[in-house]
């Protein structure tokens, strides 16, 4: 549907709007007229903030992360962990760790899942890459912080069965009852997993 | 809470994306991260969309929406009945009577309704300009297209009372069951303004 009352500028604006997670037509409308109604505080900043991030960002040739810097400030942070390696699916779990800090190590952003039905192979994924790293003299262990998904756990065990010879010592991250959880609410697979994990007091 | 993953660009688009209306800190993050993911499809021409709209919206001074022409392409449209002004709270309002297509007159945006609570005044909103529009010889109806909730039921009142005398006829929209919408689950206040307002078949 066309939106004759607003420019095409304001258009625009709301089509790409729209395209982002967890923003619909309506809502991507909705934020477009904030954006005009705030002009100053809001609408400029936001593009000048956007133009600035396209043109820095570079996706790590080491870990695949995302920042300004290549390699990125976290394979160059020399403070953290060598013997480590903590793999993810994307670079939003890398994020949800940092903001977490529990572990101070570097990371290899796979970009995705394997996914034999969706035509996503291992040589798709950053699996070679990880494969390599794997082999460095310093790395000793390597975490797989996958999400508890059929595809990730599957991605888990490819990832295990490859790197088995290889010398390191390959972890996953514990499954159980999430902390602030309440029993009533949780799945069958979650409760099964707290008990089969279960420990001695 | 600072997010030392992502460089300084890309944490200014989150804070930035977490101010529009249906984002919070979490969904920006995300929506941040689908924007550093495709940075070519989405990310440069969001940042080129949203400067051009910064660079060209103006505010009509005849009726208060906002376009890229001075006055608006609504204000300028010949076609428009002259005779009719429909007095909206917000551009957002302007915008969904515009997709209803179901009027086609010129409009006065509020910028707001009166709120003695909040300090905001009759001069406060677009109100002194709606009375001297009112006051042009084409003009013969005011229709109040404001918000059935309180306080935009009240600033029709006001209009109301401040419009009487020049000679302009004044209506405001129906009240009643919404189309589509089941009994079971209007409250009360519709219910009663439905009958009220029943009509002969």
């Amino acid at each position: 549907m066309t939106h004759k009352a607003a420019g095409p500028e304001i258009e625009q604006v709301i089509q790409l709007l729209a395209r982002l997670p967890g923003l619909g037509p309506r809502s991507a409308r909705r934020a477009a007229l904030q954006l005009v109604k705030r002009k100053q505080e809001l609408m400029s900043p936001l593009a000048a903030a956007l133009q600035q991030a396209a043109e820095r960002i570079v996706v790590c040739e080491a870990c695949g992360n995302v920042d300004t810097c290549q390699p990125c400030t976290i394979c160059q942070d020399t403070r953290r962990d060598p013997a480590m390696i903590c793999v993810v699916e994307e670079v939003g779990d890398l994020w949800a760790l940092e903001r977490a800090s529990v572990i101070s190590c570097r990371y290899h952003v796979l970009g995705g899942v394997l996914s034999p039905l969706d035509g996503v192979r291992p040589e798709d994924l950053n699996i070679p890459q990880l494969l390599a790293r794997a082999n460095a003299s310093e790395v000793g262990e390597i975490l797989l912080a996958l999400n508890a998904t059929v595809e990730g756990q599957s991605t888990a065990h490819y990832l295990m069965d490859e790197l088995e010879g290889s010398g390191v010592s390959v972890s996953r991250l514990a499954h159980g009852v999430p902390v602030g959880g309440e029993l009533d609410y949780l799945d069958e697979g979650t409760l099964a997993a707290a008990v089969k994990a279960r420990k001695k007091l």
